[in-house]
């Protein structure tokens, strides 16, 4: 797999951290973790030493790193979930994988945990095909094939700048699914990978990702902040903006995006009735912002994101 | 599932009979078949009597019939795959499935057979969502939902006018893919289904298709027919041609088109390395056809298929 086509010190794993104590989280994640470079930022609202277990190669960022940075009057947009970009300035890895804190590794049939960083290395280092729909998902993982039909012209891809993984038990509902369905948990494993089409939208999660940084990191930026944004991941809409910001410089700059593999197991938080008065404002503003999206053509002169 | 929601003799599946014996193909079939119509079309190019087992309710079409209706001039379109346009023609059921006479149900992990058409039913009688992709695949999906950043004005979608099923062990390849690597067979099965966003072209298979023949019926024709096309299905491109037309006028229409669930089990038959002379005018013709496809644009006052 990907161990063959990229050295581990080209990826960093950017972790934001929004709970004090990490250790469950990091030692569920030890297997893979200890191959890498974690970048864990604190998130600067959050009070109290960190939690860490020993036996990580890791850099921590808190709120005064983050004001020496980039200034005490704007570190506020690096709050909550949007800790986590700081992270990504600070990088200089080629590849960035980002994980939620409150998700640990998914495990396959056998009990094994899946190697999620390298799924997502494995799509960013693959060939993306966003200009024709592959039917048999990704043609470039083991055993598939473009299938009878598909342009030859086509069929060498174009480079991957965004990988987005998904979720298991508890998916990425926003707050009024979570509220009407509350048992709902997912435990359907789709063993696939796409590249998104050009020119479609698509909400991506920030719980789950994977970038190259070279390509697409200037895109990832912490831009959209709601006012009454609250601390649970249904009550955020920063990654679904950064999202399409990242969908629209790819099909500008004729780079794929890619969604499904690898699973993350996210595990319960928080009370989504509670949250139902803060998530409306974002939800409303999703149908102003899409058809914006939809719509926005880049300069031709633009040539890097 | 689909029973609750459309009656059987809604529903037409029609067989082009490409060889004469349909017993062990219509035997595989028979805890499906045995509840709906057929419509067996024997190809016009085919000689001696179809052999086809007792105790279904079908309807069977040979040159006769095609000459009859269509004029003897033109039945040549109908010859070979493209016989089961003539099915489509005489069909005057709300929904159609399109089964090749060299695929057998898939099974799942139990061994039951999958009912594939109860699956085309439900995908046809679903809403798709082909404005906006959404990462958790068919939100209508048993245990599935929109995800967080999901825009509500588009959650109820539009009709669904094609559903494209895909294939187990031998794949819906092309002759130099199959000849490359002859011993590919795909045994990943995709537990999933998807809206292919609006404006994505595809390569859509005719081995395993359901569409509603009130809004896209008329746009399934034999169109497209290569001088030197041959019996095997790697050798055909009349399929693709006609799928491409059938997702331009579903994108204009703002209708869906899945692809996805179900599975058949596809059967070996015939030589790839000896079909490739054939292919190419295929293969080729494909980097002129699709970027037409990618630019056409229907009138607005164009409103039905």
């Amino acid at each position: 797999m990907s161990q063959v086509m990229i050295k581990d010190d080209e990826v960093d794993i950017v972790i934001g951290a929004l709970q004090s104590d990490l250790t469950s989280f990091m030692e569920e994640w030890r297997p893979v973790f200890s191959r890498f470079h974690l970048i864990i930022v604190k998130d600067p609202d959050l009070n109290g030493e960190l939690k860490i277990p020993e036996g990580f190669n890791l850099n921590l960022y808190t709120k005064s790193d983050i004001d020496k940075l980039v200034g005490s009057s704007s570190s506020i947009s690096f709050s909550g979930y949007s800790c986590r970009y700081f992270g990504y300035l600070v990088s200089h890895k080629k590849y960035i994988i980002s994980i939620d804190d409150d998700c640990i590794p998914a495990r396959d049939g056998k009990g094994q945990i899946i190697d999620a960083v390298a799924q997502h290395i494995t799509n960013l280092t693959t060939p993306a095909t966003p200009f024709f729909f592959n039917t048999l998902y990704d043609p470039f993982s083991k055993g598939t094939d473009f299938v009878r039909g598909y342009p030859f012209s086509l069929r060498s891809g174009v480079e991957c700048g965004l990988s987005c993984g998904l979720w298991l038990n508890l998916a990425d509902y926003d707050a009024p699914t979570q509220a009407l369905k509350p048992d709902q948990r997912n435990s359907r494993y789709v063993d696939a990978v796409l590249t998104v089409p050009t020119r479609a939208m698509m909400p991506v999660s920030g719980i789950n990702i994977g970038f190259n940084s070279e390509l697409v990191g200037p895109a990832l930026l912490p831009a959209f902040r709601l006012t009454k944004e609250g601390k649970l991941r249904w009550e955020t809409v920063e990654d679904i903006w950064t999202g399409m910001c990242v969908k629209v410089v790819c099909d500008h700059l004729k780079l794929g995006v890619k969604s499904g593999l690898p699973y993350f197991c996210r595990q319960e938080r928080g009370s989504a009735i509670e949250s139902l008065k803060k998530e409306w404002e974002g939800v409303k503003l999703m149908e102003d912002v899409v058809p914006f999206f939809q719509s926005v053509r880049l300069s031709e002169a633009a040539v890097t994101a």
